[in-house]
């Protein structure tokens, strides 16, 4: 695709976002705002797929994103998501050499972005410190939000994960009613459909959810809240 | 501790490990040969300890260590080890402020290090680009790793886990015989004594092992590779 030039709107959304924009040289914005490409992805569309394409660094400016992983068998699971002013480093992975794992990223709700080709941000990287270490610093932020979801898997019951998935979903949506299907919350969760629906009508027995075909309505916040 | 002068022999070690060390300023050598401190860690010993304290950039002379995570209850798994030559980064993770989770390293063999200072390394980290992208490479090794541990443990049957735990310990131990009990292995496995001692009386009865007080034989390596 060829370069366009960014209108204003965009040019002042890159430098909010990037913490680093003043600490580059003249040279290189001009690189950054020739090569960024807005784009909008519809809902349910594959943003990145383990190492299929090499994106670029994605910034977020409205929307929203979920970043995952599957087994071999088709197994997800959720390792965390990206809103508005969220930066997505994974589908700039393919420049980290280091990077032996496969990242899926897709979107759950239309997202506008700002797309800087891997081999800019590369450069930038390869030549900046300032961005070396934004780089460095967005990948312990993203190694610690695998990590919690890591200790959830390992040390807490899958009763109080879905507790706490659900309370998080209706924070997310605005809303004590979700649309979302038991399948979609198993590869959320890395679990099996049978599992979540088991635990679902338990939930519904305790009078703390009611269901219905396609959704989940939270009736008591509260015992939600103390179960997580 | 004061600063020691490091021996020929330890300033080789530097040159070969750091793969930054000719990208280095000649201050920037001399504050790294002035403040890095050789010392000997004993079998078992804790070497840092979640945010308790933060060591500095431990660089691995000749040993072996085991990075864990602890969940409130107690109950463990092994992220991954290090070897000889190996650098360990989270031992200064502290100079990272969106590192939020706690990582715990100990010694499984007596080990000897080299520990450059967190300050010194955090000062390298910020005015250097080579630094900084060797501490954004490791970072990414590292994460490997752990998704690695986490694919395992959401997509990969328990029997399989445990066959893989066997002829790895195997291979570091350099022995058929491991000296290891079935406690140590559900630390490193994320999982509960019960669970590994019921598998292994099962791969006993396959044949696979035989058992006995704090000692695991491989008696069919071949049936156990088929396992993994």
């Amino acid at each position: 695709m060829a370069a366009t030039a960014l209108n204003e709107e965009n040019l002042s959304f890159l430098k909010t976002v990037l913490p680093f924009w003043e600490k580059l040289t003249p040279a290189q914005k001009r690189t950054v705002t020739d090569s960024a490409l807005p784009r909008v992805y519809y809902r349910g569309e594959s943003m990145h797929r383990g190492s299929e394409h090499c994106a670029g660094l994605l910034l977020v400016k409205s929307g929203q994103l979920r970043v995952y992983i599957i087994s071999e068998s088709g197994k997800e699971i959720t390792l965390y998501r990206l809103f508005d002013n969220d930066i997505c480093i994974f589908s700039a992975s393919c420049m980290m050499k280091n990077i032996n794992f496969d990242i899926y990223v897709e979107t759950e709700q239309e997202t506008q972005v700002l797309q800087i080709p891997t081999v800019v941000y590369n450069q930038l990287n390869q030549t900046n410190i300032a961005v070396s270490d934004f780089t460095s610093q967005l990948m312990a932020s993203r190694f610690s939000d695998v990590m919690w979801v890591m200790e959830q898997v390992l040390f807490t019951s899958f009763d109080k994960r879905l507790a706490l998935f659900l309370l998080e979903q209706s924070a997310i949506d605005g809303s004590d009613r979700l649309t979302i299907t038991h399948e979609a919350i198993a590869k959320h969760m890395g679990s099996a459909r049978e599992v979540v629906t088991r635990m679902l009508k338990y939930f519904q027995s305790e009078g703390m959810v009611t269901l219905s075909r396609g959704e989940i309505t939270l009736k008591d916040r509260k015992k939600l809240e103390k179960l997580k």
